[in-house]
């Protein structure tokens, strides 16, 4: 290897290390720490977060890629080494572009603005969180500020959830859907009552979380399954993935939860072996992490060959509760459209509305054109016209998140795309299989993520999520088959 | 306040932030990774510990002290900043020692060591543990080499535990002590069967450890406890104090496991909160870390009083196992000497011996007077003359402890030294309280908590250990009183 190149590698897997390591700080946090460690965990990352941008900013990362660049010419571009310089260049450009004292700022307030949050959203209290939101904007501003000039500071932010992302390309989608959206839940929006009544003990429903993600190909030594507060998955290495999860007595919600953060695990397990300790180990596209979380959630999760492959099963489980559901009234009531107020309980076809009202207001906070102070009431009020409920209380509404809390502004438009491409990758991995639908239905999930794993996520970050939506399913970001998808699912229900 | 103490305050904030992040990377390991996360840990601490290292020995951190050294004559040297001063320098010191390429190798090796051993003492499989040792003994050696010249190499590894302490006072102490515990367990052992039978359900022991802790002192929005293979307590900051325990439902020594943890997490939460965040935080002694928790085992929760007050309880917890069982035959189970082979689970008479086999061996290895393939022989040799029964297999014999696995030679030691400061401290704290047996008799240990905060805990690691007992008890470690306490404490049963 040239010498130049194996340093640099050895300069990026330590950056990787300090990584994984900031990771573990945020999933302890998350799921461990007790509270009264938050103030020192707070200057744990933040200080942590200073040695990381300290050494992903350092002179010799440059010397070393100007070093490279005649190399990285002699190399097929599609190769591991002309992916890892062309990222290593990325990242250390954006790097440089932002001081390492707002770097550590952002961390430390990060973390305590998250406990202000879980303690906000406890109290129903917007007022005791809202300085703390003011300060993450405002952090978030500046830090969209170090990339001067910009179309849209708005842009800055996107980049940095899926590298080459606009606000346009958002918009235009989000544009094509929301009117769609809106008329679907006009024509099929039901208010029945689930057909169910609990309690689900919430042991059983755990044991079947973890069947669900052992049917997957989660394996035991290589993932762990633990509880949180806001659900979320994670990678401390290849062999070390995070996956959390919530309960309630009231349903059995859990289990898309679980298959969920699973797609997340799988896709950050499948990542090439070669690329391990690099840059380009796991998925850093937010949107392509989603396509593969909502993939597993709904796209199968949701179908009726999942559940008669596996209703039998939860009917077992919960025999006084669901003995007398039928397979198509449990289908149906985890399908249909329903306005309800918290997005991660929200079904399909209503939750694209969630995503398209926090896209609207972040909009309106990075220009400037809403305070914070006004954000409740805009919520409210754009939310009422969006799902056509009024909003309770701030738990229901702008508290429920705890994106903002982190200045995750950019986010969330991340989620409605992620379920825009699940469809059109579904749709991809059904020509290929064939039969997929049939080996759905008989609990065989293997093949499935073997072609995702070979045609995905294997690819780990090689190539900027457009390009690699290109590369998967030919085409770039496109809302029709999901709306498609969307309405024949509904169209089904229906007739059913 | 001056800059340059400014300065260099923040500077040691960070490699205190630093070392508390690498805390957490090896409380997980042990807590909750899963196990193919090993590979990827290993190269998380290696990397931490070299950032850390570069840290504790930038060029910066010398000018600053040396700056500082009129200000520090200035001071009152019991002052909070004296003391830091003089600890700075120390640090800085011998980190210089140390080149940052070593650091990161033992980081790197110990925990990969750590999962050998784990696989090696499940499989009672010495063989495959034995490079790995060689390897850690190779480089604690290397690091011992560091700081030449030395009397004896031993001591530098003692002083990474106890600031000051050496091979001679411990040959001092141990010799006063062997024969005399000889002499006692062959007096007082007995081979009587425990005169309880199990099972004792395991979540109902965890809840008696959270009881008994919480009588204590411990507050769950501060502290954790969970399971870990070799039990252990540890902090990542004033309000973070993480305990582990380990369960079997033969018998209920986990009670003694959580006081024993208990004890070690109360000495790092009651350090003053003026020292938080520097290197003073916290008690980085190990001979008084083990003495407070063998205080709060064996001293105070081996005694009579201690279980008038909660025997009934572990009674009413288990009516079947113990409805049979006397408060004195219980008693008398719990303390009398008997020879066994787990030093753990070892009586507070015999448990000295299992310590001085460890030093004695410790002593040979790092002399070369004994390879890393004798151990196991020499082990069960010397274990025999001093205990008097035969090791049935290395589980039960040199692979039952962590410690070498991560190079801790020298550890070992401050277990005893830990038994005898206790006794020495206890008699202070029974002197200034008057009826504190009267109080633990009644379940009320705050006082008896708050002695012990007030005059030791609060200290964290102003003084050289050797400096603090001195302060604390008036006089150095004497063996005589925790001999006295252990022959009272045999021959009242042998009365009864």
């Amino acid at each position: 290897m040239e010498p130049a190149l194996a340093e640099l590698k050895g300069r990026l897997g330590e950056i990787v290390d300090l990584g994984r390591t900031q990771t573990l700080l945020h999933w302890d946090l998350e799921v461990c720490m007790p509270p009264a460690g938050a103030d020192s965990r707070a200057l744990q990352l933040a200080t942590l977060s200073s040695v990381i941008h300290e050494r992903s900013t350092d002179d010799r990362i440059g010397e070393l890629l100007d070093e490279l660049e005649p190399y990285a010419a002699s190399l097929d571009p599609d190769s591991d080494d002309a992916c890892l310089l062309r990222v290593a260049r990325r990242d250390w450009e954006k790097a440089r572009r932002v001081p390492t004292a707002l770097m550590a700022e952002l961390a430390e307030t990060q973390a305590r603005s998250y406990e202000a949050w879980v303690r906000a959203r406890e109290d129903d209290d917007f007022a005791s969180f809202r300085p703390w939101l003011e300060r993450m904007l405002e952090l978030r501003l500046r830090y969209a500020e170090c990339f001067a000039p910009y179309d849209d500071p708005y842009d800055v932010l996107l980049d940095d959830y899926d590298e080459g992302l606009t606000t346009e390309h958002v918009r235009a989608v989000f544009d094509a859907l929301a009117p769609e959206l809106v008329a679907l839940v006009a024509e099929h929006a039901s208010d029945e009552d689930d057909p169910w009544r609990g309690p689900f003990p919430i042991p059983l429903q755990e044991r079947l979380a973890r069947e669900l993600l052992e049917a997957m190909g989660v394996r035991w030594d290589e993932f762990r399954l633990d509880l949180a507060v806001h659900p979320f998955a994670t990678s401390l290495g290849p062999g070390d993935i995070r996956l959390t999860s919530r309960y309630t007595e009231d349903d059995v919600l859990s289990l898309f939860t679980a298959l969920h953060e699973g797609g997340h695990g799988l896709v950050e397990w499948g990542s090439s072996p070669t690329l391990d300790r690099t840059p380009l180990a796991g998925c850093r596209s937010s949107t392509l992490h989603e396509s593969q979380s909502r993939l597993w959630e709904n796209v199968v999760g949701r179908s009726l060959p999942f559940w008669r492959w596996f209703y039998p099963r939860l009917q077992e489980a919960f025999p006084t509760q669901l003995g007398g559901v039928s397979l198509e009234a449990f289908h149906r009531a985890i399908n249909r459209a329903r306005r309800s107020h918290i997005r991660v309980d929200a079904d399909e076809t209503t939750y694209g509305l969630h995503v398209v009202l926090r896209f609207e207001l972040e909009q309106e906070l990075v220009h400037g054109r809403l305070a914070v102070r006004e954000v409740p009431d805009a919520w409210n009020t754009r939310f009422e016209e969006l799902l056509g409920i009024p909003v309770p209380d701030d738990r229901h509404g702008v508290l429920q998140d705890a994106h903002w809390s982190g200045g995750s502004f950019g986010y969330f438009p991340t989620y409605l795309l992620g379920s825009v491409v699940s469809v059109q990758i579904w749709e991809r991995a059904k020509a290929a299989l064939g039969d997929v639908e049939e080996q759905i239905e008989r609990g065989e999930l293997g093949e499935l993520h073997a072609w995702l794993r070979e045609n995905l996520y294997a690819l780990g970050s090689k190539f900027p999520p457009l390009e690699t939506i290109e590369r998967v399913v030919g085409g770039p970001i496109d809302p029709q088959p999901y709306l498609a998808y969307l309405r024949e699912k509904l169209g089904a229900l229906a007739a059913a």
